[in-house]
């Protein structure tokens, strides 16, 4: 059965040659400690113009108080109300690597990590070895264990410390514990199962025993060795299986397409239906470029483009503040080139949750939204967080942003007579 | 089952050092006809000092156009959703004495009040009679009443008309109407079962067994004779049994104090789960005195402090504004003592329900809310019902305040990869 805001757009959604586009900075919304915002403080031209003729809100993420990862933050931002919807990080990970799953397979992510020699972890990203490394690591691994009792073990690298790990086999369930004690000094957790299904205990007992065989190829392997600090185990989390999750475009009816260079938002996107952009991710960091070539040659192709920023949030961990504000001033500066790529009717600039600099880290605090379209109310003011306090759309949740843009792209029939 | 916010904060809740305090101005919120509220007239340097560093917004208690009873309203402040979970004012006038309820037991509310010659009721408070007189005739009815069939009756004087009875017995059940007909010139309701089940039956016989006896006592009572108007009957209100409540320091790992005089506030934090605040209750009033005195020798053995002002409200019932003005005044000059005495991290203010002069009465308006807290965005404007309606919590409902002050304590946990 449909969740709100799904059941009201399955029953209302209708076909239109509008273009919706949807811009996630990631980790946007921030606070002013005895000062200006990111946002405030940035010179952004193309956006003020966008917003004196846009309307302005806030909109909380997934409810008051709450401080959401990118995978709930994301889903409602796609219409799922997170409260419901939940997905493991493996399965964005995999999906996000191009990986595809199927019905009786577990995806994890995987960290390697350092042991220190009294057992407890000294480092959990074993100082971020390189994704080189990383690649030979995995291939190693493969070699030695491809099989536990009747389940297939693959191995994928994702980048540095990071990689996938998808087990494929009879009877394998999704709810199993992190072994990641969350920070160092702490032993690593054995996989335990969060439910009493033989299922979930099957997976964890394989998962251990994966973990043990590991972490012994680790320990003798020259090129983990040669590593400060050496790579000699590895930790897992986000245990899932793909979850059945509605499909975008059917409820829609909008052809949406992702622009996105991050797994984990490449994952989030596969996971609800919608299209990759090709998009040459050679490189590193934002790739500004390659994203607006991706929109330049195949934006036109959708109905809806979803357009990934990441850095934002990832100067907001730093407690960057002016990392931050570089980030909005280079998509500042991209914007007219995205818009003329796409030429939408509707625009949305909003963030996934907020990543305030003074606290590095995820937030609960509304984000700021700025909406533009042909029949919007125009608050004429700037985009900034306190602005955003008293815009025409009031203060909203994120699962009701996506109706609120395909009524504006008259994507949405009149509710009952 | 959990209800939304606890089942979200029973999830998420974690360990910190960090204090919450939490201030309730019983019926703070008004209306302004043609001038301005009572908190924009009021003189508050303390509060506005606050404010600068704070958070505003406003709060509707239960739902838009709801006029909640204080119970109601101050179950949705401690993350009860009131439109689940509900309690009988004779309940919370029993724990707010002090007295504990057992399962097999039934409490109820009781006035003293008026009968006239036609049977109706010409004073559902019998004139407001003095304690000392309530005392008196309680003992009277406490020698003459004992048990009526298997059950047994304990009276107990709260204060002016207002009493307690507890009934104690098997098979008793908590859904009887009130008998109170709610205005004079009505006669007095029988007790009638709510529901079908031979529990509801037997406690509806019970309680006119007691009425019927009660006024046969308080008629020929020589005390009671004498007042005028003669509290020469009873009406019976609240009945309920104890609900089964989830803990409030259970799911929110917050160790939590109350500061509150009046009984009924006292019944509602001890319903929770709240431990009471040692306060000399010698006097009459405010008593700030003594609230403050216990803030001082305990208040920093809490992790969350509940701090009740009750005259806001009364002097709102009453249509007085400058009583209410000076209500606030007091509690404002209070304020730099009480944050003295407990250093909170995390300081909310807000009221119940709304109370405005103009109606005399409980009302739905929402409620202004201060919220001030090391990452709050701030403000920087005074604390009055204007200033709330574009402030940066937006407009919340009651129940999202204990995750929105748990959030910015330090005490949930991230929702989500």
């Amino acid at each position: 059965m449909l969740r709100y805001p799904m059941n009201l757009i399955a029953q209302l959604a209708v076909e239109a040659r509008s273009r919706v586009l949807f811009v996630v900075l990631d980790g946007i919304g921030d606070v002013a400690v005895g000062g200006r915002t990111p946002l405030e403080a940035a010179n952004t031209p193309n956006m003020d113009a966008l917003a004196e003729e846009a309307s302005l809100g806030l909109s909380t993420p997934v409810a008051p108080g709450v401080a959401p990862g990118s995978g709930p933050g994301h889903l409602a931002l796609f219409g799922y109300d997170p409260l419901h919807y939940s997905v493991g990080r493996g399965v964005l990970s995999a999906l996000g690597i191009g990986l595809d799953l199927a019905s009786n397979e577990v995806a994890a992510r995987g960290n390697f990590a350092t042991l220190a020699g009294d057992g407890t972890v000294s480092d959990r990203r074993a100082g971020r070895i390189p994704t080189a490394l990383n690649e030979q690591l995995i291939a190693r691994l493969q070699e030695e264990i491809r099989r536990i009792e009747d389940v297939d073990v693959r191995l994928y690298t994702e980048a540095e410390y990071r990689f996938v790990l998808v087990l494929s086999g009879p009877g394998l369930g999704g709810k199993v514990r992190d072994t990641d004690p969350g920070r160092v000094g702490l032993a690593p957790l054995p996989a335990t199962p969060l439910t009493e299904t033989p299922e979930d205990a099957k997976t964890a007992r394989v998962l251990n025993e994966f973990i043990r065989r590991a972490t012994q190829v680790l320990h003798e392997l020259p090129e983990a060795r040669r590593h400060t600090p050496p790579p000699n185990t590895v930790l897992v989390r986000g245990v899932d299986r793909l979850p059945d999750m509605p499909r975008f475009g059917e409820i829609t009816k909008m052809r949406a397409g992702a622009v996105a260079v991050y797994p984990m938002y490449r994952g989030v996107a596969r996971l609800v239906g919608m299209e990759l952009l090709p998009i040459d991710l050679s490189g590193t960091g934002e790739r500004t470029p390659a994203k607006l070539d991706a929109c330049r040659r195949h934006a036109r192709e959708y109905d809806y483009i979803y357009f990934h920023v990441k850095k934002t949030d990832s100067y907001g961990e730093d407690g960057d503040f002016e990392g931050k504000v570089s980030v909005i001033e280079e998509f500042d500066r991209s914007l007219p080139e995205l818009l003329e790529a796409f030429e939408p009717d509707v625009v949305l600039i909003t963030g996934d949750h907020s990543t305030p600099v003074p606290l590095r880290a995820h937030s609960w605090h509304p984000l700021p939204v700025l909406l533009r379209g042909p029949h919007v109310r125009r608050d004429g003011r700037r985009f900034t967080e306190a602005n955003c306090r008293a815009g025409s759309l009031g203060h909203v949740r994120h699962v009701d942003l996506l109706p609120l843009v395909m009524a504006n792209a008259g994507r949405l029939a009149r509710f009952g007579a």
